[in-house]
């Protein structure tokens, strides 16, 4: 009996509009089980490797938790001051980690490494971030949106809710950007993109194949008109502090305020990714407001990545 | 059917007298089990978050191990050089870390932080210590001395033997200092308190109502006269690091010693929180001598707050 | 009844040539049923606490996999900048600690360190590592030469297979070094070893009473020759960064090459405890070769240090 090929989640075009759907039920029955405190074991004397080269308390939290829910466990890897890749050979503590653990998540900076990590593992890696994606928030915020506007006929998330629908990315052409873009071209939506100049999207970096899901507006007041979904970032992700004070300047105009989501769908929502500066990205009212989803978005974080991590060990159930 | 508010463990005012009977009866039993190996799952599939702003060697092991022995799992959280708050405030860090686990403990500074992380948490939040109070460490004190001099009929841990005894508290007028006078006022019993000049306990700091719980001694060796159990504290407690030097000339009179017990009560008890410093506020004969329970106190804090763990999320069981 | 005496496992002498016999056979038990995922719980509701005063990815993953892997947890603690003893003596460290877990792994520099610690626990200790010794990775090394060329009629590893047989020592005297003289004593096997000038073995700090199982070789090829297995370490272990200059110049005729393998035993096996810097004290024709079996020898760290915490905990199964 040969094993199946090893599946490993780097960014968000590695999986199929049908895959998607599935993770979305999947993730829907896993987090009611959460709620009803029911038991939930299906990756019992499982262990996740958890890599962190930037720190994060809601990727780590998410995953943690998450994998405790679902009966497993973690080891939970600093870099500390040295980089992966430079007290050994990136190939080498893949090699080595991969024969002792059963997945492993890592948050890093060049995608590059993730995926040499990746070609060198015997267990699936996931993308907890990188410069260049940020699959599994992406993944969460689209669960979140399903949940509140794209319920199916069952009272389960139904990706098909997403077609035609608008997503206004107003802020840095980042990791989130470029991987809103994927998911658009993969699940029928469109991107409104409107970014500070020299902070624009790389369809290039991006990786997608054609520039038909997204759309780029100079003013974010036009990007969000019509939206479904308003969703920005910080001004600055980690790794860019040094160039802080100019991205200040560059993006003082790329606050999401109740001006741009007057001019959305009027129920339209607000996600973040968090963590948020009220007053440079978002204002507290948009934030704070009725149309913001982001608590919730933050704990669907660990609801897709049980569903998602499930996956990548055990294929489809039931 | 409606939830019962969350109940927090912040101070020790924030428990009856009646709670605590429950809880020294309960930490007993859990802690029989423990010693033969008799498995005591309450809280399977419980997530623990620990969020340290002051490392602790201690607190960490105690609530970790006690998590695992109630078949829970620990997210053990430290905020490194960025102190709580300053990455995101405390109130979105609180309400994101209480979607997705279900106790918090916080080690932190100032009493309000704890406070204000409480005030917008989903889940129960345990003061693990913070500048003002310490009622975990208290509540293991307690326990320790039942076990010692307070058995009731039955075996158990009876806190009416505490009415009328003295504790003397030599030394710094702290978070173990306020967190007595708080315990005395609710179990009626006397703290007779001796602190060098300009480290005198604050009633309104303790948060107690009135004065009538505690007495205050100019000379330790009239604290400890009559005594029934005797302790103390480091001289510099994490964070007063740089008032060290000043610290050690105005402390030196108050090191217990073999004078002070001697002039306690006959079978009057030692205890200490730990670490200790030999020759600074306590000598080696007496920390190290019969009347020391120092090692059973130490591992009490494992059983009374596994003991809390429960009550807070499961209320009052058997 | 009287509890057994307690057993640490402080360096490789402290267990008879009959009790590696068992956990070699053991290790294998349990390594197979790793590969078939097969519930092993041996450990359930056991604590392990790791201390590390020196940083590790292979020993902290290793020891965490295989507790939870036996149904345990474990409790992760690093000294950061203050080393185990100094914010308070190692003995009140052991007391407090040892009541709490039921097993310790220690990575530290100085033996005398852990021995201290030893004295005063309750529970096994473990030596993950010391300046002196580094017993676990010579029981992952000897398990893995049996796994390769030293299996029983029964499929199982067998010790016998060792005697007579030459390992050969190329690089520095350290820890390693000691741990192979301790082992050749024990398990009838001979070291041949060769250092630079300075760098030699010292009979006294390796703890053996005779120098009949090693020999000395100025030059490693004479070292290597016709011996069954070739290994090696980095030019510069942990804790000796400030001597790298002056250590890459001294060791730079003992790098493991591919002159060197061909003058050992035709069927040799190449071992590293890495991580390895390929072109100093090895070349990466030598370590990704069909000789080397460092990857079998990462994983076998984790097998073969879950029997012996099961050894540790509850003597001999079966």
């Amino acid at each position: 009996m040969s094993l199946p090929a090893i599946r490993h989640y780097l960014q968000f075009s590695d999986f199929t509009a049908d895959e998607y759907a599935y993770l979305f039920r999947r993730a829907a029955l896993i987090k009611k089980k959460f709620k009803t405190y029911e038991k939930h074991h299906t990756l019992a004397d499982r262990t996740l490797a958890m890599i962190f080269e930037k720190a994060s308390t809601r990727t780590r939290v998410s995953f943690e938790a998450g994998m405790y829910q679902l009966g497993g466990s973690v080891v939970h890897l600093t870099t500390g001051d040295s980089q992966l890749g430079r007290a050994e050979p990136i190939e080498d503590s893949a090699k080595v980690i991969s024969r002792m653990t059963d997945l492993v998540m890592i948050r890093t900076y060049e995608q590059e490494k993730i995926e040499r990590f990746a070609a060198n593992s015997r267990v699936p890696v996931i993308n907890g971030l990188t410069n260049e994606f940020h699959p599994c928030q992406i993944l969460a915020d689209l669960f979140t949106y399903l949940e509140h506007r794209g319920l199916g006929a069952d009272g389960t998330p139904d990706p098909e809710a997403l077609r035609g629908k608008t997503v206004a990315w107003v802020g840095d052409g980042n990791n989130m950007a470029n991987t809103w873009l994927q998911a658009a071209e993969i699940l029928g939506f469109a991107v409104h993109v409107s970014t500070p100049s020299g902070y624009e999207v790389d369809q290039a970096v991006a990786g997608i194949r054609s520039g038909d899901s997204y759309k780029v507006f100079k003013d974010p007041m036009d990007a969000c008109r019509d939206a479904h979904l308003v969703t920005t970032d910080v001004w600055t992700s980690m790794g860019y502090e040094a160039e802080n004070e100019q991205r200040r300047q560059a993006f003082a105009d790329w606050c999401v305020d109740e001006a741009m989501m007057a001019v959305a769908q009027p129920d339209a929502l607000f996600m973040h990714c968090l963590p948020a500066h009220r007053g440079e990205e978002v204002t507290g009212d948009v934030i704070d407001g009725p149309q913001s989803v982001v608590w919730d978005e933050a704990e669907n974080r660990m609801h897709v990545q049980k569903a998602l991590m499930e996956y990548l060990l055990l294929g489809r159930i039931g």
